[in-house]
């Protein structure tokens, strides 16, 4: 069965910034969606940018988008709240998301939070280490211990989001401080993943521990049937321990 | 130290429905109100309602609140997104928030769940039994096991939330159904308890178990001396290896 | 990739009494590994029991086992305690271990779970329906919501168990009991999943809705690759923050 | 209410070693003591130790304790096991259980995990940083962020324990390692609290934060009422839907 993995990529910066141009000459999510179709045997990876009409997500991408890749960072707050509240929906219903990065400020992420999702970071060539705590854990699934990434942005903790679900990875870094990188979360029918490796100005999407982990995550996240609708609150009128 | 205690009350149904009114004469939030005050000592305890300027819930009032109180039915769209908005940065700042009944589709516990919050029911003079499934958590203090209603209406599962952090409670029915009704959620600095009994057409806030349970979470809830700050992400500039 | 499914009965009870004979013929474990080998393609499964010689559960067997499903009623204090001891260290290895209905007080379950795993029970014929609670884990995958049991030994709360990782299933009876009866518990690098249903008088396991559920609990359960030992607490000399 | 504290201390390796000798003339269990005596208003405390009849650990001790501190490094093995049994029952019945630093390895712990609790460890004076992730726990009440150990052993994941209740503290070491350092688990009708500072040859248990949160975990450890016994699997022959 294929699945249908649609990469959205905010792709401002990559188009200012030579360093960034340098390193993701196509932008960021042709660097994503390329780990994804390396990795995952049946997957059909497309991509979406902010500057397409509905950001790329208009109805009928969505409803066949089996996981979604976010990644944003300046942009966040020119997504359209309508495009938000679809994306909403669709995790709701079953699609998985996973959300990398600077995204964690995104408004989808926040809108399924609840909380304001804020961190502390520092962008000078830290050390990060990348821990794994849930060895049994798919998303952990023949992933190194620890994936080391030689230069990185620095997330710190408190990083502000509900008690996740599962937490698969912890992160180190060589200033000193720890963060939750690896963070499951179950919301509707959908299961969110949120990952914090992936600065602009680093080859993070270009390591082999990174695609691993982005695959065994769509892998994770992908929808299952399910017989249970969640769109309304029914009125039930049955009563089950009288036998049809 | 005095615990401050805020009771929101929607107080619309009450002042239509003469069933109601009988039971609740002076409002359902006056009803709760009245269970804190005879039940946790150091409690002061006031109300609030919809039809105030601001629902009562300015931002001095808020500010002073230790512990909120949110049971609402009919008019959860009337609810200003202002107010939720302060509530909600309220509850991520420390404030205890305890949600009942047909609040599930309030405002404001739809943002800070970040799912849609149905369930199944039935208004149909069910008898609920309510099962302890931690009897370590101290909202389950002194509870009996099963605390049983009467009657009650019918909540059923699948009720559309986030996982919980901790399920203290579950409900059976006489219909067949089964709820997860006593669940803990944390977000950001405050603690958030859900508690499915209330219905206004039955006398649960008389009862004296539920009176407990209520006391309980007010305790539980209150908010603590924290040195972090999540309003921002800030940058961090410290190499926390090398002593000051 | 084939998964290699051993499923272990004590098979006493259906040697004893005619009735459960009557419809365990070849034992439940036979009864088991029938769903299994119906509903998962590439399992390869086999039985074990306690009369066999270390209850057919020797070293070379346990070593190549993916899943382990554990049912046992009358005789779980004469499983040897060193077969005890092989069968928690191969889960805390990653094996996966699916322990079903009164194996909840097998020498096994008490082990993995600390606690004293006691509950209320009843054997009456009971109505049990199993309701849905995660309906994004992939142990729920297609499963009605509810299953209906039209006969069923009732099992209540409180059951002793730490609280689940992920709690896939509710159960109702129509004895007015609650239970938790679908849960998830990670172990070392293993993944155990306690499944009630499975009374040995009813003839639960010839269920389509119960066979499924147990085919989606060995996926589940299947072990993964992992670089980490958990079999001793090394001296780890190296200095992360130094580059090789 | 007064609250009765125990804390049991090996009492081995200051007996032996100079500098530990130096460091904790008493004893780390006096240390320990000292920290709940100044910070626990309403806490009666007493001591308690391998050498003593029982470990000190006879039956009304342990049944008029409330809340157990255990701290043990080099005699594990010598605990006697029906003392641990003891302590087991007692912590599935309500008493309180903090188990510090190197107990991780503990009878008592492996019993009450089902896991190895093995770790990673380097006795090389890093720096530790406490951060806590879990600001509305009340373990967390008051206490810095992060904390600052200038010196102490390191305990580095993988750490082999089921994913905890509650994640209360992440620490960072200054080799580059992360540890799950503050960790509830509910287990039975007790509560169980580890925290991974407290080397002997450090001065941990001297630091103004470390007896805070000492005192913090005492308090949310406390035993509370509880209408159910656990110590059976008792038959239930009422139907519930029936009134009285």
């Amino acid at each position: 069965m294929t699945l249908t993995v649609t990469v959205w990529g905010e792709f401002v910066h990559e188009r200012r910034n030579a360093e960034i141009a340098a390193l993701y000459p196509d932008g960021m999510h042709e660097a994503i969606a390329q780990c994804i179709r390396a990795g995952v045997d049946d997957a059909a990876v497309r991509t979406a940018t902010l500057d397409q009409a509905e950001h790329g997500l208009d109805e009928p991408t969505l409803a066949s988008t089996d996981v979604l890749i976010w990644w944003g960072h300046l942009a966040h707050e020119q997504v359209d709240d309508r495009v938000v509240d679809r994306v909403q929906a669709r995790v709701l219903d079953g699609m998985g998301l996973i959300v990398l990065h600077s995204a964690h400020l995104s408004k989808i992420f926040r809108r399924l939070m609840g909380t304001r999702c804020n961190l502390r970071w520092r962008a000078a060539d830290d050390r990060e280490l990348i821990w794994t705590v849930a060895p049994q854990h798919p998303i952990a699934a023949g992933v190194p211990h620890p994936v080391v990434l030689e230069r990185h942005e620095m997330y710190g903790e408190y990083f502000d989001i509900p008690p996740p679900d599962e937490i698969v990875f912890l992160s180190s870094f060589s200033g000193g401080e720890v963060f939750r990188s690896g963070c499951c979360f179950r919301r509707g029918k959908g299961k969110v993943f949120y990952f914090s490796p992936g600065h602009e100005t680093y080859p993070i999407y270009r390591h082999p521990d990174i695609a691993r982990i982005l695959c065994n995550a769509v892998r994770w996240a992908a929808p299952q049937p399910s017989a249970i609708d969640t769109h309304t609150s029914p009125r039930s009128n049955k009563n089950w321990w009288v036998s049809a």
